[in-house]
């Protein structure tokens, strides 16, 4: 029998990305949404080499809000998973950072392992994020578990930071003492199909698509950015390994924000468009912010195919065919 | 205006300490319980002494649970404290280190931390423990923030410990946000009256009374023990004060367990009961696990002021009077 993957987040930018992955590593995927499954409809839209993957017939749709009462015990008793994969939580662009939904989302997704537990679930992975890391200048993350360490101080900034640590810490804690197989996939920087335009890379490219003049920061502040497509499949392949605790889950190869933004320009055609140093950079953050990937790449064996020009111009072409489609309305105002 | 606190956990076998405490320190007290308020009659039982500082009349009574939903604001709007002291948790002797309760009560504590913020709450203390510092042979714990540095690293080893840290992590980052001034006091080890005959020093107290032998783990172990009534103090002394961040709630004297054993033997008369290294040594745990106290003497201003003799005199003398006035059932039975 195949394994069967809960997938929570599954309509979100980067939930979505996992499904096909999961299909083609040989799980029987069943994937959650919060929203009406037909509004998945105008979310779907795809360049036509991507339509495929992502609109999988194989694939096995539940709606369910996890913030509900019992709503993750219901979801669990009718799928009686084998794997897990929780990619949902809270993520409106401009709040997400320091709302109280994080509170929320701590606690939902302890009942939905507790109930993953009960119900003889073997393996979970779980959605982190770089910045449970502590905020130096130049932060280079490098997780507990890693051969590569020293390890990089846990200290969060954000509330969102440190919900999501929270969270980790009392997951493995609860692993450990139940058996279940438990990896922590640490989300660094992202672009790609289906992001908010309110995000950086989703903003550029729609306005450069759209033949508007992007003012940016001065982009010298340096990230650790992947391909969201590449980032579903990591995901997937993390999944089915027997790797566990925290892994970054990243492309290794940091640039500059200002490489990205260029890359974005040069892919629409638009360069002139662009104005760095015209917005002012966020205080508090830092300079380097960059992921240590010997985990990913030495024990879950993952490696990212889809350099910054090919993954910008995929976001520049998935962005034309949105904007022509005028499918864009829906994207804002569900996510 | 006097201030006004919101104590949880009042009626649990810390919290009680702090009433008396908190009200010479010139605070308005607001008490709660889950359990029903006339129940609390027999836990009030106390040498003579004591009586009359436990059953203050001052002291408000509320009954709430807070796992229930809602129950925090209700009570939070009814009471609109400026000041929290929050020490209800799950607490069953043998259950609660590995215990899914523990989720819950990280949840009832942000909702409680978000219903005070709302209601305009100025400063909260809440109670976090020694279980969150990672486990070596010989851990000396030293908080993040004192000046005895460099800190103890925080990896806990229990799931109570990893809840306690997650509510601690979560709670700074919502502290900074909303300008709460929050301080978390980690309990080391205890022994006092009301504590449950479950945990060593009671159990010991409790059969020596009795005339019963005691079997016990060979004792070599170190730990930093204080007298309940003298920690309810020092969270009073905490909460009057300015001091934000992580303090260690200890004597600063560690002993071993065999001493801690022995003096409750002499206060009780009965040392020829004692059988030292009858039972083996629970695995995993470290041999000496004490606390630097620089933060609570220098920055908190307290010291104790009871010592191990006068203390586990103090303990055996209220277990004869609970046991001659067949008070011990209520105790047992609810706590």
């Amino acid at each position: 029998m195949s394994p069967r993957v809960l997938v929570t987040g599954a309509g979100g930018f980067i939930g979505r990305h996992t499904l096909a992955p999961l299909l083609a590593a040989g799980f029987e995927v069943h994937a959650v949404t919060s929203r009406p499954l037909r509004d998945e409809y105008p979310m779907l839209l795809v360049p036509p080499d991507d339509a495929p993957r992502v609109l999988a017939p194989e694939v096995r749709w539940h709606r369910a809000d996890l913030l509900a009462p019992g709503a993750a015990a219901t979801l669990v008793a009718e799928v009686e998973p084998t794997h897990l994969l929780h990619m949902a939580w809270y993520t409106q662009p401009g709040a997400y950072w320091s709302a109280l939904e994080n509170f929320d989302w701590v606690y939902a997704s302890l009942q939905l392992l507790r109930a993953f537990g009960e119900r003889g679930g073997r393996r979970a992975v779980l959605a982190g994020t770089c910045w449970e890391y502590a905020w130096e200048d130049h932060t280079h993350c490098v997780e507990d578990a890693s051969p590569a360490g020293p390890s990089t101080r846990m200290r969060p900034a954000t509330l969102y930071g440190a919900a999501k640590h929270s969270l980790h810490l009392v997951a493995e804690s609860w692993a450990a003492q139940t058996g279940v197989a438990l990896a922590w996939g640490r989300i660094f920087y992202v672009y790609g199909p289906y992001e908010h335009p309110a995000r950086l890379a989703s903003g550029v490219a729609r306005a450069l698509v759209r033949g508007e003049e992007v003012p940016c920061t001065h982009g010298m502040q340096v990230r650790d950015y992947l391909y969201t497509p590449e980032l579903g499949g990591a995901f997937a392949t993390l999944l089915a390994s027997e790797v566990t605790g925290p892994v970054n889950m990243a492309s290794g190869e940091p640039v500059r924000v200002a490489d990205l933004v260029c890359a974005i320009a040069a892919a629409a055609g638009r360069p002139e468009l662009v104005r760095l140093g015209a917005l002012p950079q966020r205080p508090g953050e830092p300079e380097r912010l960059t992921a240590d990937v010997e985990r990913l790449r030495e024990e879950v064996g993952w490696n990212p195919s889809i350099g910054l020009a090919e993954g910008t111009a995929r976001t520049v072409a998935w962005w034309r065919q949105a904007l022509a489609a005028e499918a864009v309305p829906a994207l804002e105002a569900t996510r």
